[in-house]
């Protein structure tokens, strides 16, 4: 094929590449720099991407794929994801294909070319890997496991649309240092020189994932005040702020909109805009006690400090400070408050005859303006209305 | 003027200038090394001061406003707050009207010449402010909210007494490396280099405030066992421990004397000598469930673990483990122990006439010697005499 | 005596000291190396230890006693504790008595060779001391406060087993910036010139004691995903997981198999195999709660979110969600229950003849197979046999 000198060429080169039989666009890619275990160079302890492709560049793939091709590279569009090394050839025959843009990938735009240029100065041998997902299948390397995590920690995939199953087997458990991650074995087998010659790292976790904040920038308003408090996977909308007291958000778990976060937000749980998890509030996670089913909690409910919540929660609900209310708790609604309920809640169809009815807590799970509450006279564990305002969809649409 | 050679020459140049029409001694003032934007220079991104002077130390000012004023700088004592730029020359002059003190300068004497004897030394272009203020209105400027926090944290200025309306507005929302603050536009702008270079800094936390630790030198006696815990502008009385599990001091709050805090100590909260908030105990805040009553606690008095209190709490009162005390929570005092509430609250005239009385939590705000619980056969969230001897200061004057 | 050249020499040269009269096998020893006061010369602030000699290694201490008396030192065995300086004279005597085992020392074998070896190359005036203890007595100094910290972090004493009687007024509260502890003294006459240099330590805690991670690797499979969790001292089981939400483990406490922890481990409370701390669920130590008490936690036992347990429990226990379960809670059980509780606890003998009974929470100290529960519609804390099973000792061996 002839240079490509303008854009117009560049458009056609893409098309060219598309219609090869075979060719597939890719779910993701992106070029990562890897850290390899201090022991053993083969294990591959943590991957960070400047720039994750999710759905979108497909010219810049098609660029990568025949490249990869021309350098003699077996790109088998049948694995679910693929790993190839950046190596200096594989930079420069790219920036060629790239030539019409070089010189205005600046600031927003060309972010991949960006990626490349910057590339040719910083280049080390075997840093650097081009991942590619066809598939979201069960992760196979420890690169793909972080290509997801960043997709859902940059809310370019939804919290919990991606399979993550298998991924704690992947990824080492080390110990991590600023941004550096330590192989426990080179600790323990450097111990004694490290120690007394008084450079044994400082270590502030160690865990198989990195942090949020490790490789994530949040959004301008997003406020996490301790960068332990946020897995990496985590996703939080803007204007979400985590405090630093009992707060937590593990990984494919978050917030979809503005939410003061002081609680926990377990794996798979996630919270609607304007809502407020207290201080200390508990959202249980899929791995513990939700009996698997993740907890969606919507919009503008509290959790009141202390609380504990294990059933999914609809909008505009209050769950006061201290109690718990989980699958199976009993819960007890006095007759005046059945019907508000039920209004609140068109697929809800509570009795409204009797002086008053027990449901168990999954009953109520996905409830709108549902206020729980322990009977301060009695230790009963009761539901009402809320005083907050439900917007029904269903009214929006009248 | 002619030469300050003496301490008396000094005093009468104070005098002089002390007795100018319009002039005005501060309310507080100190010079800043100011952390400015990496992408924008005219953002002041942190402010820290060596020394802060409230009200106190009018002669350094005198000092400060006559070399202002010889230098060409509008000195508008109409003001709330101003802010100059200290510039070599303003270093020089003051420190020639300090010309008798130079020697003796060392230790704890004079720490506003060694101020400026070390700004000789490390003089930079631009980083280093002098902060006045006149008059405790809302901020205008990120370095009068970091004087003002100062103040609080050094405990010059008593907890909830500083205006800070706006303090939020004024702050960048900023990512914390260590001591250094980085824009997050600049690592949004930066991150493909930094990140494939290796170079992304370790980023702590995410906020508008700095970390208390991170300005402020705790007395001998306070421990502190995560930064992440206590925010800048939170004030902590000697003897106070902050462990780290579900622990947390907002700014504004904090401690009056000695204080094991394991729980939350919201904004605008304060706790008094000998008391003890349990592990994940939760203290309300003006922002969080107390329709803007700040809570305070008085001394001797155990919030136990995982409680909430949302009401203010005399002395020697105890809030049981896993309760929640709130404004609206009904309590229930039975009879035998209604004649003891009184008598440890003069000011408190429960009817001591019935078997028991149903109050609700905020009449008992401020209260002496309750002890709160929830019967744990009827469920019944109970008031009783605590078995905590009160000292009615009433009794000390008889 | 002459040359030692072969393992035999070693043994007959070990065997012969040991005969000496008044002669004694230490408890444990270990070389240090100690961080001083920045003002204070004298004070140690930190000890690490890259090796702990604890009831083991006994030829190794030999070697180390002749040596100290040739360099004319006075080995006190009747001392509780001993330091010595180790210089470089100690360094070269005594490998010259290792040389049959010189070149074989690396890897896993003769760490205590390694450790001088190493002592040649990094050897600094007055920084390195050896810690000797005889007995377990009142710890005298801030090496052998460290001494046993190791040994319980490193597991090789067990929990609750070592005296640390008077280790609080030992231990230095200082400023921990990463590795290096700075006294509080140092930065306060200081801060003047740090600051303004921008050049004053981050800190990242304020205590006498380090971290956990500042000196111990943890086992293979431990995970903590936040260092401030763990109190040096503390001791993990391999396959422990600390989470960073409202989690604690404090000194001489911690869990004696895999456990996961998002809860609070108090002073001297210990967790069994496969139990679980729930998110925010506390567990009192005997500085808060229990009466000195201290909590063991056993098997499989479920601590629920934010429940708080101030008593013992067995294996296969649960603690719901959100309540408190105190050395003084009444707790009501059902006559179906009793049964099942009692042939669950062979030396329980509850009155299985009533409708229902009350007892003391401290009365179902150290049970198994119980679930605590607060039932939602009476608000009574009602015990009943949890639906795990309990393993009996007494059922294994017949």
């Amino acid at each position: 094929m002839s240079k490509i000198l303008s854009e117009e060429d560049f458009k056609s080169f893409v098309q060219k590449i598309e219609e090869q039989e075979g060719y597939k666009r890719p779910l993701a890619f992106g070029i990562a720099r890897v850290d390899k275990g201090q022991e053993n160079q083969d294990k591959i302890l943590q991957a960070s991407f400047p720039l994750v492709n999710w759905n979108e560049n497909f010219g810049t793939f098609a660029v990568f794929f025949s490249v990869l091709k021309k350098l003699g590279a077996d790109v088998d569009f049948n694995q679910s994801e693929l790993i190839f090394d950046v190596d200096k050839k594989f930079i420069k025959k790219a920036l060629k294909k790239f030539s019409p843009f070089l010189s205005e990938a600046k600031g927003e735009k060309h972010l991949n070319i960006q990626v490349l240029q910057h590339l040719q100065n910083c280049h080390e041998e075997g840093k650097f890997k081009l991942v590619i997902l066809f598939a979201d299948e069960d992760p196979q390397s420890v690169e793909s496991v972080y290509l997801k995590l960043y997709a859902l920690s940059e809310q370019k995939a939804p919290l919990r649309s991606l399979n993550l199953n298998g991924a704690f087997g992947l990824l080492e458990n080390v110990a991590w240092s600023g941004n550096t991650p330590y192989e426990l074995s080179y600790l323990r087998n450097n111990k004694i020189k490290l120690k007394l010659e008084g450079k044994y790292p400082n270590i502030d976790f160690v865990d198989k994932f990195p942090r949020y904040l490790q490789h994530i920038i949040p959004h301008e308003s997003v406020r996490i005040l301790d960068s332990a408090k946020v897995r990496m996977g985590a996703g939080l909308a803007n204007k979400t702020t985590v405090m630093p007291g009992a707060s937590y958000v593990n990984f494919n778990a978050g917030t979809t909109g503005s939410v003061m976060v002081e609680g926990r937000i377990s794996s798979s749980a996630v919270v609607g805009e304007g809502s407020d998890v207290g201080g200390g509030a508990s959202i249980l996670g899929v791995l513990s006690g939700t009996n698997g089913n993740p907890v969606s909690i919507g919009k503008n409910t509290l959790l009141g400090a202390n609380s504990v919540t294990g059933i999914p929660l609809g909008d505009a609900c209050i769950v006061d400070a201290g109690i718990a209310v989980l699958e199976g708790t009993k819960i007890t609604i006095l007759q005046k408050h059945i019907k508000p309920i039920n209004e609140a809640n068109p697929n809800l169809n509570l009795d409204e005859s009797k002086i008053s009815i027990v449901v168990k807590g999954l009953e109520l799970g996905g409830c709108n303006g549902i206020h729980f509450r322990q009977n301060s006279t009695t230790g009963t564990i009761e539901a009402s209305r809320s005083k907050r305002e439900v917007k029904l969809n269903e009214m929006l649409h009248q």
